[in-house]
């Protein structure tokens, strides 16, 4: 049976909420994902939260019931709270039906079997929450193996990242790594290193792409060092005729993601 | 000669910080723009803010300096404050090196001209600014004539679009429209309006373009009304391997905007 909680002052509000920080993350080792499409897609996957706060009136609703009965059959705690309770929680004033409290995981580069995929993302020094979550996004669409994360990124699990993967984050395998090891993983196996760059004259579009097939994006302002370009295999840049002489990063990997998929598919 | 502001109190802040607000900017049809790089890529577009805002520190940047310059010979005014004011108006701990008060800038239908580009972006009920601003900048990679917005479309003007938009505001014109009056104007001279959409079994890589191509991007969560892609010329669809069956709209723009770009550049 789901407990109640009515009041802010409930000492388990607070704790919850400080997921919100990173701080509180990295000690609890738990983080938040927000709204019934991603705790849905997180069920279907077989991630259930921990806890699942949901507010009275959606009791009543088939799959905050089916989340409510899964949660509670894999020994977590359903509780049912208010709308108010709920919105603080999200931190956000239109308040997400359900709110989740999920224990974190990783996946380390030895549990990556490259022969999934044709198609694996790697980002380098990503900054933005946003940014990583769609790239997940964008991972789940075009069937990648994993992301790989190569130095110090933001952190998948922070509410904005979450958020912007739509329940990706669930779907598609986040490995956090440094870049030597990174690289000798890579080169322990096939795996063509393909680089996003500017320093170049190769259109990605007239490029070959052989499976599986690593991408790679640097950091948003200041792209990779060279030093890591220099270990790719290859170097592509994506034509760019306006004034700016820049993409968004999760929008230039989509776009080279895109055309390796077409490729791969033929 | 730059005056200078020292004080939190004095009014002109509160001003200034009211503008990220939309009832402050739709009252003073001004907007704020924040970062030397996006500043200097107004500038070199010819849009100079009404107001400049600096810290001392940055005095001496050559870039800074330019601006300075160029705002006081168009008569602005130019203010030099200091880091903590600063950080106050854009509301960001990372202060950026300076803050600038635009008059808003608004293009018409009737000021665009078709046959000046090949691709034209059509957004629908667009409601993140990120997102709004990264198609911005999309639409400058890709060379876009202009982004049209249709309908309830979150406000271009706002602080978060600005800063998504790395500048692109500047240099590709938006218009504000309702659907009717897009139609209407589109209709009234050559143009293919493409839409995307999950109901075709058209792949947007086997489908042609004809220049001037009109991308429609539907509402983030909902799509696109189905009236809007019965209008359409050709209806394409993304392949998604995924679970979750979605992508970004600013991605699923780009994906788009890129494969029409690569056609028509043979």
């Amino acid at each position: 049976m789901p407990r109640e909680i009515t009041a802010y002052s409930n000492p388990l509000i607070k704790r919850v909420r400080d997921l919100r920080d990173k701080r509180h993350r990295r000690e609890a080792r738990q983080f938040l994902a927000e709204g019934l499409r991603i705790l849905t897609e997180a069920r279907e996957t077989g991630r259930l939260p921990a806890m699942l706060f949901y507010a009275a009136p959606s009791r009543l609703h088939p799959l905050v019931q089916a989340l409510v009965r899964d949660v509670e059959a894999a020994g977590g705690e359903a509780i049912e709270t208010t709308a108010d309770i709920l919105s603080k929680l999200s931190g956000k004033d239109n308040p997400q039906a359900v709110v989740g409290v999920f224990d974190e995981f990783e996946t380390s580069l030895a549990d990556l079997d490259r022969s999934r995929a044709g198609i694996w993302l790697v980002a380098e020094r990503l900054r933005d929450p946003g940014n990583l979550g769609t790239i997940l996004r964008t991972g789940d669409a075009v069937g990648a193996g994993g992301l790989i994360l190569v130095g110090e990124c933001v952190d998948p699990f922070s509410v904005e990242a979450v958020r912007a993967s739509m329940g990706a984050l669930f779907t598609v395998p986040v490995v956090r790594s440094d870049w030597q090891p990174f690289l000798h993983w890579l080169r322990g196996g096939p795996g063509q290193l393909v680089g996003l760059s500017l320093d170049t004259d190769i259109d990605y579009r007239s490029a070959t792409y052989a499976a599986p097939t690593f991408l790679l994006t640097g950091n948003e302002a200041q792209g990779m060092p060279e030093g890591y370009a220099a270990a790719c295999d290859l170097l592509v840049k994506i034509p760019m005729l306006g004034k700016a002489d820049s993409l968004n990063a999760a929008v230039a990997t989509a776009v080279m993601a895109y055309e390796v998929l077409a490729q791969q598919r033929g």
